[in-house]
């Protein structure tokens, strides 16, 4: 029996449940069952079309792109004051289904001029919008900690030398790509860094990582090499959190590389039980590498 | 009638001819050409199936790949000190077909280091061989100026301010891939780096660009955006310099993109004429863009 929620008000718990504004992918289950795990209440808000079946075993309602009013008015008859945004979006919604409510107008001038600038603006420019009106919007690791990794080994077998050298230089590079606001990851192998991450994504990297082995221009026998996946200095992690998870490990795989190495506490690993399982299972590494020197002037 | 060398030998000019060891492209004939009309003598060394047939105009002998003996003794015969490395090189020669001779050997032990390294030290280490052996080598650019622009529009339109803000921008990201010694090249879109080069080179990151226009991964209107293309701090220009040419400019139309910004004299114009002509007849512009803030940490 799904506990969706309909026109009578529920009554609300002590501060008011969690708001979980649900997205795609498993990420926003995880939160909603780690904050429940916690003793707190939660009152999930999913994204038609695109949030996690699962998310029916929660207290729910669903909105449709667009619908800010109702979401405000859900929060309202609820009680929550606290938000967490989560979930994969679709880059390229439907904008001809897009039902934008009254409530979505209050932020529209924000929303519009945020999108002069990059993706993350226009989200940065949400979460002031929800502040601004007296939201507190709180991160999926702040919910959820096991979403994020201490310094030290996660998953797989400890790290060679060579890995560690590749480790080195591969978060270095991800680091003045991040600096730049450009992207989040690179891939070094055999101590030469030979992609960069920028608008195509880590996965569309990681194909060209495999195809760049497949016609010459990299190459490396067995399984070597990096990839580096760290958040941007200037990223608002409560919102725009660098992820990895079970695709990635795949496509670490396919592209001949050994490991994986994340910031602590900054990347978000993804349906941990099973990333870490298929990491350990097919001898990819995991680690959480916080060893890096200052910067220097690039 | 093709002024091959025979076994014969030659009288050299004062000083000797400038060596000429050509790989594929069109820029070895124009460095022939141009030290020719300067009056310098030139011995054309050509590599074999790679380089292109008008350099038969000039006195010209032919060896295999590996064969830095015969170069040697060729060398010596016309009395030729300052050597000049010019064309582009097949990353996967025919390792079956190489006939290293004995002269080869004396280079082989600092090559193989080198071979350690990246793509550049390989060269590197050649180069140093060279010089141990009293050899001279001179860039192309120092043979023929023409092959490098000073700063200022090459070719094409004006930049408008979009322009000059993304060309800013790509080669901030273009320097700081490269002091990282990663890549030479970059595209910027709207104020946004949308690709950074890697191991992969500019003409495929360019296909990746006209990918992610395609795909909706990064959007605009018209032509628009900025490939920026310089040379890495730490590169020895006179064997490996970046380039444009003709085949940039068609990589630049495909991909959307407005312009080319090039580092003034760091960058080579292939085909410097056909280049220019291409660009203006398509309305592509190339500048030499050298207005860069001073580096800051990253």
């Amino acid at each position: 029996m799904t506990p969706e929620l309909g026109g009578e008000s529920a009554p609300a718990a002590a501060g008011g449940p969690l708001v979980i504004l649900a997205a795609g992918g498993a990420v926003p289950f995880e939160v909603a069952s780690a904050a429940t795990a916690a003793g707190r209440q939660v009152l999930v808000i999913a994204l038609e079309g695109a949030a996690d079946e699962r998310l029916r075993a929660f207290p729910q309602a669903t909105v449709k792109w667009g619908q800010i009013g109702k979401v405000e008015a859900l929060i309202e008859r609820h009680g929550g004051r606290e938000i967490c945004l989560i979930g994969a979006v679709d880059r390229r919604p439907d904008f001809a289904n897009i039902g934008v409510d009254l409530g979505a107008l209050r932020y529209l001038p924000r929303i519009v001029k945020g999108m002069i600038g990059g993706d993350d603006t226009v989200l940065g420019n949400l979460v002031k919008g929800l502040e601004e009106r007296g939201f507190r919007v709180v991160g999926a690791h702040e919910v959820a900690p096991m979403l994020v990794a201490a310094e030290g080994r996660v998953a797989g077998p400890d790290m060679g030398a060579s890995e560690r050298g590749d480790a080195l230089l591969a978060m270095t590079a991800a680091r003045a790509v991040g600096a730049l606001d450009v992207g989040q990851a690179a891939v070094a192998v055999g101590m030469r860094v030979i992609a960069l991450e920028a608008a195509e994504g880590t996965d569309a990297m990681l194909e060209r990582v495999a195809a760049l082995r497949a016609n010459g221009r990299a190459k490396w026998s067995g399984r070597a090499g990096v990839l580096a996946k760290r958040s941007k200095p200037q990223q608002d992690l409560r919102v725009d959190m660098p992820a990895i998870g079970p695709k990635t490990v795949e496509a670490v795989m396919r592209a001949g590389l050994a490991g994986i190495a994340i910031e602590p506490g900054r990347v978000m690993i993804a349906e941990r039980v099973e990333t870490v399982a298929l990491a350990s299972r097919t001898g990819t590494f995991i680690v959480a590498y916080g060893d890096l020197p200052a910067p220097v002037a690039g």
